[in-house]
């Protein structure tokens, strides 16, 4: 599940003009709702969206020197905590869409990513925001980002892009949870970290509603936060708990050795 | 599981020169390995694979005046039959690669398309090749290809590239399979038609085998025939037999009121 940046330069080439210019604080990364990626009702499906996401932030961070490639070279990775995707509308099949991807904040142990989904004219379909650590790749230890390149992160931080969305606050939940499934997990799952992909997450949980669900509702608002890694043939459980009028807080957990063992917390809100 | 064309004229702005040069038999469309489209080895995911070449068919299609635009208001509709691929290597992550496509023969009531996949700088990784027919959209039965546009389908077929993949047969099966999995279908597995996802149904085969086996071997060439249609909800159950050494046919059925009805037949070669 974890997600690290790549460092890879022909990534700058992507589908933006950034290599030739001076570059901006903020990223933006042309996309295509492919006809695959997109649900019964012709609309991008959450998980392409949150790939899609990313994606921009692997090429924003790349391009602007603390992608993956160099900092696995000082054995540091970043690892994604949270996401939080609230969508006034879904990109339509076959629509081109940007998303622009900025650093919010900086601390030393975290730091905050934005995101603003928009078409080609600027309508505005939504916004993403997102909490990333970086770890030791030999110890897993967490590590200050203020360490890296001396604090360049803060020079990229952009303090005048705004993000209407509340921020990103701990999804609770009591024991009144309950069980409404168990699934298994397969070769597909699996990222090239070996971990269970983030994006698959956001599928199994959405999956939890029948299709007939959703041709009444679409998801206003998508919470996630990582909590512990994943591997292939890890069963996992999920517990759903009604918290408002179209609100559902959900957790899943793997089987350990003695207990069971919380790795995914999420929050989906319909409409 | 149907997978139209579509024509939709920015289609042709893709990631091709198409729009602006007079239009070769062959199209040529470039994509990119993404990281969370790649599995445990950092190789590109054969779904994902099978995804780029179905949206290379669409583009395609749609550019040469046979997409699925015009074919709707005619209340005509392309129907995916057959689809193999053959890799000798997969893309490796953050890989730019291209699909190539083109019409190897149309007869009346099926067309055969191949594709070609090659990296930028003309490396062969593999081929593809697919079976396609054609409906009326009302009565959902097969059309004659050379009824549209005065056969102009034939005008497109290209006879002097070769792909030297081992034509499509039949997968022959005897009863001697054995049930390995039973899965359910959810919101994620469905197509923009309402219909399980062609794509979906080659990861839930390749899925069989727990991911230990990919670090021993490769898929050198998965073969799948789409037999009928299923919806959100229906229970598949695999059937697994193995035919000779690396070799497995798999038979996936929906149960039915009386008995199960066969939904796909597939075939996987490893190496």
């Amino acid at each position: 599940m974890f997600w690290p940046f790549r460092d890879l330069h022909y990534l700058c080439t992507q589908k933006n003009n950034e290599k030739d210019m001076a570059l901006d604080k903020v990223g933006k990364y042309e996309f295509l709702a492919e006809p695959f990626h997109c649900d019964f009702s012709q609309r991008l499906f959450m998980g392409h969206l949150g790939n899609h996401m990313l994606n921009a932030a692997d090429f924003h961070s790349t391009d602007r020197g603390f992608g993956m490639g160099w900092l696995l070279s000082v054995n540091r990775a970043w690892v994604l905590s949270r996401l939080a995707i609230e969508m006034d509308e879904m990109p339509r099949m076959y629509t081109r869409f940007n998303v622009e991807t900025w650093v919010e904040s900086a601390m030393r142990f975290f730091t905050n990513r934005s995101f603003r989904v928009v078409d080609v004219d600027g309508k505005v379909y939504g916004y993403g925001r997102s909490i990333w650590a970086m770890i030791d790749t030999e110890t897993r230890q967490p590590c200050n980002l203020m360490d890296i390149r001396d604090g360049d992160l803060m020079n990229w931080v952009e303090k005048d892009k705004k993000n209407p969305m509340e921020t990103l606050s701990r999804v609770k939940m009591d024991d009144k949870a309950e069980i409404v499934r168990t699934i298994d997990t397969y070769y597909n799952d699996v990222d090239i970290n070996g971990h269970i992909n983030s994006v698959k997450y956001i599928e199994h949980v959405l999956d939890l509603w029948p299709i007939d669900w959703y041709r009444k509702h679409h998801v206003r608002r998508f919470d996630i936060a990582y909590v512990a890694e994943c591997h292939q043939g890890d069963r996992l459980t999920f517990y759903r708990e009604q918290t408002a009028d179209n609100e559902y807080c959900i957790r899943i957990c793997k089987d350990g050795e003695q207990q069971q063992i919380e790795v995914v917390r999420s929050k989906v809100v319909f409409e």
